[in-house]
């Protein structure tokens, strides 16, 4: 792999670095970007003029003065991206769907559809050429915006997967494991193919987002059927090594405690998923049968309807599942200490229950010296977070990308 | 704080990647400066011109040919680091001793001195006056290497420290809490003077040691008194927003587990420090009245050679405490998924003992998908090492602040 210094191509950086602050903030003036990127007067001119020559960024008159409040003299030029300067496709795998989306440039999604499909009965190469189906159809049909091939990919999968090497090493959406989803789909669409688990998208989602997120390093826990981790570092999606971080729903609270769905025991997630509160639930009540290993969101919300009417037994689970979360984000916040640590997905249906016990757990389980640390807040579930985020990912690629490609036509 | 670009001091990093080059890998030819930093010829020919005429590198002939095995022909004209071109300090406080060391440009340590002071006994105040008295009557009497006041300082401090104000937080080595030891310190020596814990210092000279080390992220896991770690995460130590990361230690084996010296219950230190063995041994044999909250090296060796010697209840409770290492692990490869593992400290004379069960405790808790991942070694435990790490923190940052210092000048 050939390594690039910023000294030898000192100006796709920051052209980077420029259309992100745009993706992110929206329209700006040119010395708002030149003082979120530190960059000087003479060189943000000079780039933007560079990004508006390739189509990438236009002009646009603002209100008058923008941020500053000052409503009188000239109306403030505004630098905004050109939203079909580029298409990027999303798509996300859970269980029995497949949804896909389409970007623009500025990362808003124009257009997306949704597939009830059964996907556990899918093989690897079944699963191959229904995606390679599902987007050319949506791609065809939506021409008038997207090009093709679109100018990336990425795919949001729930489960445990390896972002280097492009593998679902595991899914709950699948039955086969060792999935080589993006060497098949990179031999259709060429290099602009990614993948990673909906936790990392959905941190992506939130890194871009400066309502949600100050800057820090932060992680995104994701209760669901399994618990998921996405884990920001330095402003970047940390993946580790392996292409497989963030696997707190399998760090432990006990051992030797519940049997977890990964096979080892004692798991965060063995407490909290969706499939261990219903086993437990099971052992406290009748409940009509049903598909116990991928529990359906309407079981969980008459779990929760039953716990909130006043079934005790089902509450303590709730509570419980709480402690078990503040122990687990005590663990984490010794190990790494991020600034915000962000509680979503559709498990957080409970999280009013959960949290007393979060919190005392929390207490329990930290460090005195070190309580200090982070803020944890709850975020209302949005279902279309992961696919933002893929979006997100998509277009920080294309960008990446984009500027290589023309530093190595130019040296 | 202001934000640099690369794009306008493109200069500046480039040759701190030459100078932090030289000072890992020793004397090179420009060529594999090159090839090691991505730079052009034409870019690392001006740049260490540069370099040279600021007397930090130097031309040397070395060996023919170099690393290509070729003998022949003219012998390759190798740069070196200067060695007195700075001379920095390094300080390790540990319990009732005060360690001072001189390092070259080129991170070699060329004197040190120990003082066996009764370190529990200092206030903050004190604390601060004993180590302005020792580290000004140390330079003095090196002044024929080293200019007053020295170009660094780095300290390192065991136990829980924050890294980014300063402060030392908890020591094992001090009676009194949250020290503001940097703050003191700057008023005496300027800006120059950082601090760290132990296990980040050694972090740092692991990653500065291309024999350890390949080049990813890695962790390195100190036994002893407590249990430390230094993280290394793309290329620099982790502190983490709040300057407190990686206190692995205190992660939980077992909620309501034995009290750790923290004040919570369960944490791994609590089962593996030497103050948690001692305490367990005592409950299994007599033992000479000692210290216990401080055991001595002497006091630990005597339980591993009763141990070796047949003692099958103290040699269970190495076992154990490798167990629950195991454990700790596991859930650091589910949360990070380093590249590699290592463990030290004076706590590791007893590895051979906790390995089993440490790689057993590792299999019983580990994800089977993620279990391709770090290797673990064992590093013979070098107590100079958190000192050269010192060294090594105060090059780093003099390097920063030599080119900060230089492109604001020109600016």
């Amino acid at each position: 792999m050939m390594r690039r210094t910023e000294s030898e191509t000192p100006r796709q950086p920051s052209q980077t670095a420029i259309l992100r602050y745009l993706r992110v903030h929206g329209p700006a003036a040119r010395i708002d970007i030149g003082t979120a990127t530190g960059l000087s007067p003479a060189t943000v001119t000079s780039l933007t003029a560079d990004l508006m020559a390739q189509g990438l960024v236009r002009e646009s008159e603002g209100g008058n003065g923008n941020t500053n409040g000052n409503t009188r003299g000239r109306p403030k030029v505004l630098l905004d991206l050109v939203p079909n300067a580029a298409c990027v496709i999303g798509v996300k795998i859970t269980i029995n769907l497949i949804e896909i989306a389409l970007g623009n440039f500025k990362g808003e999604i124009e257009r997306s559809i949704e597939h009830s499909i059964n996907t556990r009965d899918l093989g690897s190469e079944e699963l191959t050429r229904t995606l390679i189906a599902l987007i050319d159809r949506f791609v065809e049909r939506n021409q008038d915006f997207c090009k093709h091939p679109p100018a990336g990919i990425s795919i949001a999968v729930q489960g445990v997967t390896d972002s280097n090497s492009g593998e679902i090493i595991w899914s709950p959406a699948l039955r086969h494991r060792h999935i080589p989803l993006v060497r098949s789909l990179t031999e259709r669409y060429g290099g602009a193919v990614q993948m990673s688990n909906d936790a990392n998208c959905i941190a992506t989602a939130i890194s871009q987002n400066t309502n949600l997120h100050d800057g820090g390093d932060f992680a995104v826990i994701m209760l669901g059927y399994g618990i998921g981790m996405g884990l920001v570092l330095n402003g970047n999606v940390y993946n580790g090594d392996f292409g497989t971080a963030a696997e707190f729903g399998h760090t432990k609270f006990q051992p030797d405690g519940p049997l977890c769905n990964c096979g080892r025991r004692g798991c965060l997630e063995a407490y909290i998923g969706d499939y261990a509160i219903l086993r437990d639930a099971r052992g406290l009540i009748d409940l009509p049968e049903a598909n116990n290993l991928h529990p359906s969101e309407d079981q969980m919300m008459d779990l929760v309807a039953r716990a909130r009417n006043g079934d005790t037994g089902l509450a303590e689970l709730f509570r419980h599942a709480g402690k078990v979360l503040g122990y687990g984000i005590a663990n984490l916040i010794a190990l790494l200490g991020p600034k915000q640590i962000f509680i979503t997905g559709s498990g957080a249906r409970a999280f009013d229950m959960m949290e007393p016990e979060l919190r005392r757990g929390l207490a329990e389980a930290q460090v005195p010296e070190l309580s200090r640390g982070p803020t944890i807040t709850h975020l209302a579930w949005d279902k279309d977070l992961a696919l933002q985020g893929a979006i997100g990912q998509s277009l920080l690629r294309h960008d990446e990308n984009m500027f290589q490609a023309a530093g190595t036509a130019h040296n």
